[in-house]
C-alpha cells in the first residue's frame, strides 16, 4: 500500500526529523524508538510499511533538506552519521517539496495545492496521500459565517473577507480544504485551525476522507494525561497546577506570542478540568528562550491535599526535544490515517486522541483510556484486512 | 454490616491517622479526600459504611491514642481541631488496643492473638473482622521448610526453629496465622512477610478467608505506576531511573536499615522491569532524615531516548505525608476485604493490586490497568448483593 | 537607646510577623533565627537592644493585630503558642497603629503623618524613630518635574498634579517625605518609590536623617546574589537564567499585576547583568497562586557553558515564607538605621545593600561583597560609641 | 617561562580535555571559558602563557590521545571540529606520555618516575614542571608509621610494608614523592592521598617545591561553598542537607565503591559544618549510573528554619560535565603552581583553597573568601615579577 506523506512545513524541524527518521529506519540505521505503530500492540497488516511511505510537501522557505538536517545534527537532534548516509535520499525527497503559492485569491491557492497533491499521487502511483500540517502555529483566526457552511465557503474563497480581499481561511484550513478536494486525508499536528470548521468537516464527509488533530501531545500535556488521572483515581484533591514552558526553536518564538500562546495554554489546562472534574488554580506559561534550541524545559508545580486536608506537593521537570518526540508520531499518524482511509472511514477520527493535546471530539483525556481506544481502533483496521 | 478493623501497630502514625480519619468522616468533620471507596466508581451497597467500622488492635507500645494524635497534629499530619473534637471516641478505641504478647512459644502467642480477635468480634457483635498490618517493616526473614507446609508449620510453631527456640514465623506472619485461625481476613500494608507463605495461603483457603498485600503504594511507586506505562506506550526507551527517598518518622529509621531496605527497594524497581519489559539502569535508595518527620521527599531522575536516540530527561520531586496517603487506603481495604469475605472469596486477592507496591499474584503493574481490575471487582461485589 | 519602629502597612503579614517576633525574642520565647544583627559579626553597643524597640504604624485596614497573628498562625507562619502568650502585648501595640489619612490634599496628609510620628516619639520618649514601608507594592508612578526639586515639590504637594488634584507623590514617597519632615529615618522594604526621588534625598540631607532601600532581598534574588558571582569567578558563561515565581498572599496578587510586576522583575534580572558583566537570556515571571498562601515557590533554570562550550545546566526550587524571611530583616534594619542616625549619617546608605534586591547607589551585587561592606559599616558604628 | 605539565592519568577524560583545551586556546579555536587565570582579576606577568605549557604524563593504559579525544567528542564533551584540527599536535603530545612502571620495588618505581620527569624537563628545556594527579581515585590507604617520617619512608620504599612486599605508599603519594625528588611541584586534583603525609611535606620543603590539593571543586561542593555561607550570613538554620550524586564515566564507577566513596562524601559534608558552625542532618551519596557518561547529575535537598522556626526548603539539581569543569582548573593550577614555584614558595599552598573540595590547611570554606585569598596571592606573585 504505497502511501504519500505530504508535509505542510516540509522544511521545518519536525518534518525533516520525520523524513530522516523514516529513511533511517528503512535503511536499518536506527531503531524505531518513539514509533507507537512499531509496538506489538499496534503492528499488523493494515498499516503501510515504513518502506511504502513516500515523502513530499510544501513550505515557504527554500533551505535544502540536507542543510536543515545538518543544522539539526549540530543541535543534537539528529545523529550526524545518519545524515551523512542519507544525502542521496534526502536530495531526492527535496525535489518533491513545492513552494507554497502566495499570489492570487485563496480559491486559486487551494487549487494549486490540490493540483500538487494530485500530481504527487500520480507521479508515484500512490494508493493514497495523507496531508500533515507541521508548520508553525498560526494566530487564532477571526471567525466568519462561511466557516460553518460549505457553499458559502466556496464563494468566499474567491471573494475573500468582505471588502478586504483577506483570505477567508487561515492557511492551515486552506490546506485542509485542498487536501479534501484532492481526496487526501488530513492531520493537524499543530494547534492551528486545520480542519476544525463545520464547513470542512462537511467537505471531508462528502469526499469520504478522514481527518484528525489537534496539536501533537509531546511534552507537558503527555505527563498531565497520566498524572491527573492518578490524582483522580486516588481521590486526592489537586489545588494548584502551575506550568512553565521554556522553548527555543522556531515554534518557541511563535508560541510565546500572546495570540498563539492563548490557544495553546488554554488547551493545556483543559485536560486537568476534564480529568479531575474541577479546575485547579494555576496557569501554563510559555516563554521563548533562544538558547534552548530544539529542546524545551517544562517545570510544573502541583500542590494537593490528602486525607484530612494534609498539604503535599509534587514538582517535575521535563527536558525534551520536541522534534524527536513529534517525528515518530507523524509517521504513526501517516500509517494509521492511510489505513483508516483505506477502510472507508471519513470525517473526524476521535479514536486518535492518544496523539493529541486537544483531540477532536474525544471525551477521555486519560492516556491509558486513549491508548485502549487506539488499540481497539487499530485492531479493527487489521481485522478488516485479514 | 458491622466490620471490625484490627490494626497490628495500632498506636503508630498510619493506624492513628486511619482511626482519627474514620471518626472524623463519621462525625462530618472532614471530606473523604484520599478514600478511593468514596469515588462514584466504587461506591455501592456491598461495602460497609464508614459508620459501621469498629477499631481495635495490637501494639507493643502503650502511648495513648490521643497523645499520638496530638503528636501527629504538631507534625502537620492531623488538624488539631479534629483531634480536640474526638477525644472521647479516641479514648473509647484505646480500650480495644491490646498489648502484643511477648512471652511463651509462638503457638501460644498466636493463640492469644486469635483469642483477642474472637473476643473483639464477640464484644461488638461484628459480622466480620479485617486484620491489617501497619506495624514497622521487619527485616527479611530466614526461610524455613515449615513455611511451605501447613502441618509442619503447626508443629514448628510450638518447637521454634530447631535447637534455638527462635520463632519459626516473623511477627507479621504470626499475625496472619492468628487472623486466619480466628476466621478473619488479613491485609499486609507493609513489605513484611505477612501471609506470603504457601502454608499460610493453604490455611486461608481452608478457613475460607481472603488476604491481600503487600506494601501500600503511597508515593514514588505510585508515580512509577503511571509514568513507566507512559514511556512504554510511547515506545520511548528509558535508560536510567534513579530514585532517592528521604524519610523521617519511625518507619524511615527502620527502612534505612540495609536489611529492611533491600526488600523494599527491590520491589520499587521491579515495577519498572515489569512495565517496560527491560530493567533500566539505576537504583532506589532510602535514607533516614529525622527532621522530615512524617513527611518524605523523593527525587527521581529518568533519562530516556527518543527517535533516533535523542537523549532526554525527566525529574520529579514528591513531597508527601505517608500517613495521610496510607490512612484512607487502610479504610478502603477494610471495606473491600470485608465485602470480599462476605461474598465468599478466599485466598489471595490479586484484584487489589491497585493498592500495593508489590501486589500478590498480580501481573499488570500499570495503575490504569489495576484501576480497571479493581472497578470490575468491586462492581461484582455490589452486583452480588443487589 | 529607645527606638521607635513605625511600620507603614502595620497590619500586614511582614509587619505583624516583625512585631510578634520582636516581642517573642524579648520574652525569651524564640531564637533570633534570621536576625543578622544577632550574629557575632554584627552584635555590639551601637545597636539598640530588641527590648528597646517600640512599635507603631499606619495602615488602611483595621484588622486587630491579634486577629492577623491568628491568621498567620493558621497559615503556618507563626507558632500558635507564641501568639497565645503575647495577646496583651499585641493589644498594647494595636493602640499605636493609626488609620492612614485619606482625605484632604497631600500636604495635609503628610502633615498628619508627621504629626503622628512626633506624637509617637513624644509618648514613649523615644531617642529616634525609624519609619519602614512594608505596605503592598505600588504601581510604578508617573514622573513629575517636582520630583527633582524640593521647592517645587512643596508647592505641588498642596496643588496636586496640574489640573487633576491627583497627589504628586505616590503614597510611599509621601510617607518618606513625612518621615523626613518629622526628623525620622526611612527604609523602603518594598519596590515602591519611597525616598528614591532627588527632592526627597535633598530633604533627607537637609533634615540630617538617613534612608535606605529598596525591596527586601528575601528569596530568588538572594540566591542569585551568590550563584551569579560563583559563575563569574569560575569564568563560566551563563547563557540563560529564567525564573518563575509563584506567590500567594496579598502581595502576590499585587505583584502579578503587570504594572507592579514590571518594576520588580526588571530589578531581579539586573543583578545578573551587574554581576556577570552581560545579560543572559531569559526573564523572571511572577504569578499569583492563591493556594500558596504566605509561601512562595520559585523555580530557576540556568544554562551555562563550560570549557570549550560544553553545555551544562542547573535548576533550583526555593520554597520560602516571605514574611518569615522579611521580618527579621525589618528588625535588623530598624536597629542599624537608628544607630546610623545616632552616628550622624544622613542621606542614602548604600552600605545596607546586603538587605535589598535593588539597593540605592550600591555597586557590588555579590552577597559576599555586600556582607563585607555591612560588617565594616556596623563595626564603624560600634567603634564610634565605644 | 616554559612550563611542563605532567599529568598522572594522562589518557583519562580530565587530562585529555585539559590538553585539547590548551592546544585549542593556543590555536585560537576556543574561548577560555572556565579558566580562572584568564579573568582580569588574575591575569598578569607572573603566570606562564598558555603557549608556554608543554604536556606529558604517565598512564597505565595505552589508548592514543586522539582516540580518547574522539570518544569525548562522541560523548558531547569536546567539539569534533576542534579534535579534527588538532590531530598533529595531539599525536606529538602522545609521544610524551609514558607507561607507568609496574614492576620492581616502590623505590625503583619512584626513581623511574623521577627520571621521566627529569628527561621531560631536559628535552623541552623547561624552566619547571608541575605534576598534576588526575588519575582515578584510590581507596583510602592503610596508615603506616613511615608516612610521618621521611627517613623511615625512604627505607620503607625499598622494603615495602613489613613482611608483605606491599608498597608503603599509595600510587598518588609515590608520584608526589617522585615529583619532589625531581624538583617538581605537585597538585592532587583527586581525593587520593597525594602529598598529604608529613614525610612528603618534609620532603617538599627540603626540595623547596610547593604542592596543593585536594580534589577539584567542580560541582555540588562548589554550590555548597556559596549557598552555605548565604544561610550563615542570613542567620538561617539549616536543618537538613542531603545530596545525591549520580555519576557515569570511569571515576563514577570508582567513586561509587564504598572505600573511595567514604573519603569523598565525608569531605563533601565537612564544608557545611565548617561554614555553618554545626552539622546539619543528611548525607551525601554517590551512585554510579553508566548511562550518564561524562556528565553528572547532583540533587540536593536543603531544609531550613526561618524566623520563629518557620520551616522552608530549597532544592537544586546540577547537571554538569566534570571533565569540562575540571580541565580549565587544571590549566589554572599549572600556571599558578609554576609561578609560585618560581617565586620561591615551598610546602603546602593553602591560598589555593578556591580550587579544591578539601583544601590543605585552609580555614575559610566560603567561595567568596577563598576567591579573595586567591586574588591576593596571585597579585603578590605578579608584583614580585613586576
Amino acid at each position: 500500500m504505497r502511501t504519500g506523506v505530504w508535509l505542510i512545513g516540509a522544511r521545518g524541524s519536525v518534518a525533516v526529523t520525520s523524513i530522516v527518521g523514516a529513511l533511517a529506519l528503512r535503511a536499518g540505521l536506527a531503531e524505531p524508538t518513539g514509533c507507537v505503530t512499531e509496538l506489538p500492540e499496534l503492528r499488523g497488516p493494515a498499516l503501510p510499511g515504513l518502506a511504502e511511505l513516500v515523502f513530499g510537501g510544501h513550505d515557504i522557505v527554500n533551505t535544502p533538506l540536507t542543510k536543515k538536517a545538518d543544522a539539526l545534527a549540530a543541535a543534537g537532534v539528529l545523529p550526524a552519521r545518519i545524515i551523512a548516509a542519507l544525502q542521496d535520499e534526502l536530495t531526492q525527497v527535496d525535489r518533491d517539496v513545492r513552494q507554497l503559492p502566495t499570489t492570487g485569491n485563496q480559491a486559486e491557492a487551494v487549487e494549486s495545492i490540490a493540483a500538487d497533491l494530485a500530481a504527487f499521487r500520480e507521479k508515484y502511483r500512490l494508493d493514497r496521500v495523507v496531508v500533515i500540517n507541521v508548520a508553525n502555529t498560526e494566530p487564532a483566526p477571526t471567525s466568519h459565517p462561511a466557516h460553518a457552511d460549505l457553499a458559502a465557503l466556496e464563494a468566499a474563497l474567491v471573494d475573500g473577507v468582505e471588502g478586504s480581499g483577506e483570505p477567508v481561511l487561515p492557511p492551515s484550513a486552506g490546506a485542509a480544504y485542498a487536501a479534501f478536494r484532492a481526496g487526501c486525508s488530513y492531520v493537524d499536528f499543530t494547534p492551528s485551525t486545520g480542519a476544525r470548521l463545520p464547513a470542512l468537516a462537511e467537505l471531508a464527509r462528502r469526499q469520504r476522507v478522514p481527518f484528525s488533530g489537534h496539536d501533537g501531545k509531546t511534552g507537558e500535556t503527555l505527563i498531565k494525561a497520566v498524572l491527573a488521572p492518578m490524582f483522580a483515581v486516588r481521590n486526592l484533591r489537586v489545588r494548584t497546577w502551575s506550568g512553565t514552558n521554556l522553548l527555543g526553536g522556531g515554534d518557541g518564538e511563535t508560541l510565546a506570542e500572546p495570540a498563539a500562546n492563548a490557544a495553546k495554554t488554554a488547551s493545556k489546562q483543559r485536560v486537568l478540568a476534564e480529568t479531575l472534574g474541577y479546575q485547579p488554580q494555576g496557569n501554563t506559561t510559555i516563554e521563548y528562550v533562544d538558547d534552548l534550541g530544539d529542546f524545551k524545559t517544562a517545570w510544573d508545580l502541583i500542590t494537593f491535599s490528602g486525607f484530612l486536608g494534609t498539604p503535599m506537593r509534587m514538582e517535575f521537570t521535563w527536558h525534551g526535544c520536541d522534534s524527536a518526540l513529534a517525528a515518530p508520531l507523524v509517521l504513526d499518524l501517516a500509517r494509521i490515517m492511510a489505513a483508516a482511509h483505506a477502510a472507508g472511514r471519513s470525517g473526524p477520527l476521535p479514536e486518535l486522541a492518544f496523539f493529541f493535546k486537544d483531540p477532536i471530539d474525544a471525551t477521555d483525556h486519560t492516556l491509558a483510556g486513549q491508548w485502549q481506544v487506539l488499540r481497539d481502533f487499530v485492531a479493527g483496521l487489521h481485522e478488516a484486512v485479514a
